[in-house]
């Protein structure tokens, strides 16, 4: 038997059988209900108020409070169809469109950047126009050596000349079309010269590529004019893969546990695919004029989108099918857009290391300077690398997308109607907040639960641990489902009609991620016998990472206690660094080197680090004098108390 | 309006339009009915008998015999259908699938020829078994690079390794089955080393391979055994092409004029693919186990085979696409049977030298010799080289495939029912003949006919020209539809109800074919200011060449009359070159080398050559003094007389 679903408020409807699945029926739908747990029925996230008809709500109940059960809430995944429906699905569950991503340094300034760094234009694909001798009796070689011995000529080295059959049987045609005055689309790869396209004439004035950055949570696309240089547009979306899992280890759970390694691939891909056409489309290029992408991501999202199993990733000793990907054409990867094209990926370092980071390095450049640096990517994952130009050390430290929202009760990203900044009055213990987009909020971002961690903590709302004092009177602490709770926002402040608060639980996962951080580099400084002392700079990369407050990440204890000046923002530095790459073969074989130097060292399984977090596991750290800056302004506030 | 057409004897009926053409018919129908102009109209063999119903014969009349069309014979290219029909196919216009075809030197001396020649049993493509150290945290490198790790270490030299997403996607998996231990089949082209399949455990015991050999006439395929060596079995067939004609040129014609292209190929890759099938049934060898094909042919064929159009080869100054083609897999070229085996061809020289040139000189191994050597391959089309260690020249001297019975009224291929060998009686000027598998004749193949001018001129029954001397009174001599002619057997002796006969016209045609193949090697000669004496050793290779009677072919002034010890037979070389590609990477190289010092030389436009032949026009030649020895026989032969 089936039934109508009918979804508002898109006006959606769908048809699914009797004892179908919420949250199936609405992928089925196309429509984004948000999820960390990717449907395993564990986060609490994908609420819907059910407006007619009836679901079996499973353990629905668990997940709501006694309010939103009676105003019909129910968990997407948890609820099973019984009859025609229509369901509600609330501004709080919905994935947006409109947010605000990090894309990196603004556009103009990256190719400065990367002149800096010792890039030129000087692609690993890239066009050549020959003119051609014509044949003749006496000169009567093959078409195929002709062009090989005119690259030869011209210095491209064109011994092992390689081209497929679909441009071997255009090639003649289009030499005698072009008298013999043609333009090739050359790739050079080890060894080997490919001609990937032929064109008649002079076809070497336009050409455009495409920078990728696949991030677990969003995806950046920017399309590049190969001739100068220029980024002439960039955009974003939330990776699609969102609805499959928050983190990397959902997503290749249901990549190996429910054959989803397809579906995922095609998510990610299709983020792509609308990226670009939607760039294309509106700076008026043929996609077909794109000929080379180069990617980057973590090392689980590369496997996702070369559709190749992760499921060696997750399970100890942690090992992926590869790091170097091989070049591919757009077609393999279902780019239909650009079937030519040829798309190249960042190297990655290790499971959890991947291509976002040798491209965070190759922008950091700390891989070439005498001193020592520090970089951290904090994005859905945390990653950092430790070294210089003689050595890289690098390691990732779970610590887990709490501050992307993930696990945090009225947690979200960074998009409208996001809490992003929070202070607290030190003697009434009222809050003041911005939000994103200047409306009424719906949730906290990332930057917000740095304040507001920061903020009870130095205004003694919460003590070291995390946990709230309930002895200071204020009516904004009270006891909720999970514990006790501070209210952020009340009721009559918020979109969503009901308070937005910070719940003890909350508190403890983002003390648990902070403390991961910062367990991280001190294990890798550990390892290396050095001390914060020691660091010259500490780059600090990733979306997420544009929008910290460094002397508030601090003061949780999340970054180290040194001067400001010591911090520098890098900003998108994975988009960045695969920008660097698809201009510059120099800089690809450069991050190359960089993913072949780096070592990579295993935090899971480092009794070290257990100890490091352990210790860290306090506002700002068990060891107070190693925040001389926080134990001063908590010395003069308990003065002024 | 639609007809049954019924072809008898197969009693295969399909239905054709009404003015449909009946050679399309045939085709349609999928029976190979004789023709050597592909159904354009004028080579008179596609020849039918109307049984019942109605056709419209066009233009059909003026290739048949009085009889013929009273028998209801007519060209299946001319006719069009007016009714149902039944037809006949008689034997003579049928192509055979009993027959005779020179599959090369015995095949368990190729290997020992190959080794002498230098070869060894080191494949461009090997297997390699891999027994990997398991990962663990502190060795916790990708699966890929675990494997080019390793690869390094064995001494492979894999930097640049490479593995298509297919692989990489069964790597982790098989490398965890196999427990680590796992066998991977490689292969190295110039820098690059790809990983073609791996397997769990150890597969290099079992490993197939297959050497073709396309000829414009017949396709010949060996099965080997990549381990030992060993050719395992093999198996030929006529070129199915050859229903749209029996010369490269036609064919050509037919790929660009006729949008045939596709066809072309797919009827040679059908003939392998059929081949190879049974084969591999035969041995009980899964076919997937034959990972690696090298293919010889010349330039059109491959051209054909990989789907490229080849119709800048017979436009002036004749360019082919291309030369070395770059290796390809089985699926690429519609060889579904072995959609992975990577397929290589031996390299072609120039448009009319091609791969199965290379392989014939890889096989003289003329390059390596101090002294000069003549290698003639007399197949459809005629190939020399002359040449030592320091150089070689090359030219294809256009003989036409008159040899293999195109444009020879009762010309065929060396099959069942050929006249091979011919005496003439001096006296009576009676004929004794015999014939391929002892059966009635139903034509000539070429050894037959280098007898026929043999003996017809050594006993006068033709002049110097080809003349038929009317006034020895033979009643074999007598005036037919093309002038006189000469009957070889009677109606009586012959299995197709009628005389066997060879006309004026045939032995012009004949005799200017064998002195193209003479002008060829003398223009050579001269251009290099060189003459017969200085030729240590003449190669004969090709089908054909296994047949001929150095005396025979000496008397009509087809070879040079030098003495017999310096003749050397050599078979199918293009075979057995591919064999020797196959098996050595090393032999491969020799003949890209090979190909590469070739230097070709454009006949079509030479005054020299020009001249040659016309001196060639006669028997043996305008200069008798170049032919002492024929001069002494004939000298006897007419004291004699």
């Amino acid at each position: 038997m089936k039934h109508k679903v009918t979804f508002l408020p898109d006006n959606i409807t769908i048809e699914m059988e009797h004892d179908g699945n919420l949250f199936k029926a609405s992928k089925a739908a196309g429509i984004y209900v948000l999820s960390s747990c990717g449907g395993k029925g564990n986060c609490g996230k994908c609420k819907l108020v059910v407006k007619t008809g009836t679901v079996e709500p499973g353990q629905s109940r668990s997940y709501l409070t006694a309010e939103e059960a009676e105003r019909g809430y129910v968990l997407a995944c948890h609820s099973k169809i019984q009859s025609d429906l229509v369901v509600e699905i609330p501004h709080e569950s919905r994935m947006q469109a409109k947010h605000k991503i990090a894309t990196g340094a603004n556009p103009d300034d990256i190719l400065k950047l990367m002149k800096q760094a010792g890039g030129c234009l000087e692609s690993r694909i890239f066009r050549v126009y020959l003119d051609l001798a014509p044949p003749t009796i006496d000169d009567n070689i093959a078409d195929f050596e002709r062009v090989r011995r005119a690259l030869d000529n011209a210095g491209f080295g064109a011994e092992h000349l390689h081209m497929n059959y679909m441009m071997l049987s255009k090639l003649s045609r289009v030499l005698r079309e072009g008298h013999w005055k043609v333009t090739v689309t050359v790739f050079s790869y080890g060894e080997v010269l490919e001609v990937l396209d032929i064109y008649p004439g002079n076809a070497t004035q336009k050409r455009y590529g495409a920078a990728v950055d696949i991030g677990t949570t969003t995806v950046v696309v920017y399309l590049v004019d190969m001739k100068h240089g220029h980024i002439i547009g960039t955009a974003s979306t939330f990776n699609s893969q969102g609805k499959c899992g928050d983190d990397v280890i959902t997503r290749i759970v249901y990549a190996t546990e429910k054959n989803g390694l397809k579906e995922l691939q095609d998510l990610a891909v299709g983020n792509i695919s609308t990226l670009l056409a939607d760039l294309a489309e509106k700076n008026q290029i043929a996609p077909g004029m794109i000929d080379y992408v180069v990617v980057a991501g973590n090392t689980t999202m590369m496997h996702l989108f070369y559709g190749i199993d992760p499921q060696y990733i997750r399970e100890e000793p942690y090992i992926p099918a590869a790091t170097f990907f091989p070049p591919v054409r757009g077609k393999s990867v279902g780019l239909g857009l650009i079937p030519q094209a040829v798309i190249y990926s960042m190297p990655n370092v290790a499971s959890y290391v991947g291509g976002d980071i040798s491209s965070g390095v190759l922008v950091s450049q700390m891989h070439k300077q005498e001193k020592i640096s520090l970089f951290i990517d904090i994005g859905t994952n945390g990653e950092i690398v430790l070294g210089n130009k003689e050595w890289l050390v690098t390691a990732a430290c779970s610590a887990g997308p709490a501050f992307e929202g993930s696990g945090i009760k009225f947690g979200m990203r960074a998009m409208e109607g996001a809490i992003e900044e929070v202070e607290v009055d030190p003697k009434t213990y009222e809050v003041n907040y911005r939000v994103i987009g200047d409306v009424k909020p719906i949730g906290i971002c990332g930057s917000g639960m740095i304040d507001i961690l920061a903020e009870m903590y130095l205004n003694n709302v919460i003590d070291q641990k995390g946990k709230i004092r309930e002895e200071i009177g204020s009516k904004r602490v009270r006891r909720g489902d999970s514990g006790l709770e501070y209210v952020i926002a009340w009721r009559i402040e918020s979109a969503i009609n009901k308070e937005i608060v910070i719940t003890e639980v909350d508190l403890d996962n983002l003390i648990r991620a902070k403390a991961a951080i910062y367990a991280g580099f001190g294990t890798l400084l550990r390892k290396m016998n050095m001390t914060f002392d020691d660091l010259d700079k500490v780059y600090i990369a990733g979306g997420f990472g544009r929008y910290i407050d460094v002397e508030r990440a601090i003061t949780i204890g999340m970054l180290p206690d040194l001067p400001p000046d010591k911090f520098h923002f890098l900003g998108n530095t994975s988009i960045m660094g695969a920008y660097y790459g698809l201009l510059c073969d120099r800089m690809l074989h450069e991050a190359e080197d960089i993913a072949r130097k780096m070592t990579y060292i295993e935090l899971s399984v480092s009794r070290s680090f257990m100890d490091e977090y352990m210790s860290a596991l306090f506002l700002p750290h068990t060891n107070i004098n190693a925040f001389p800056t926080v134990k001063k302004i908590m010395a003069a506030k308990n003065r002024l108390v």
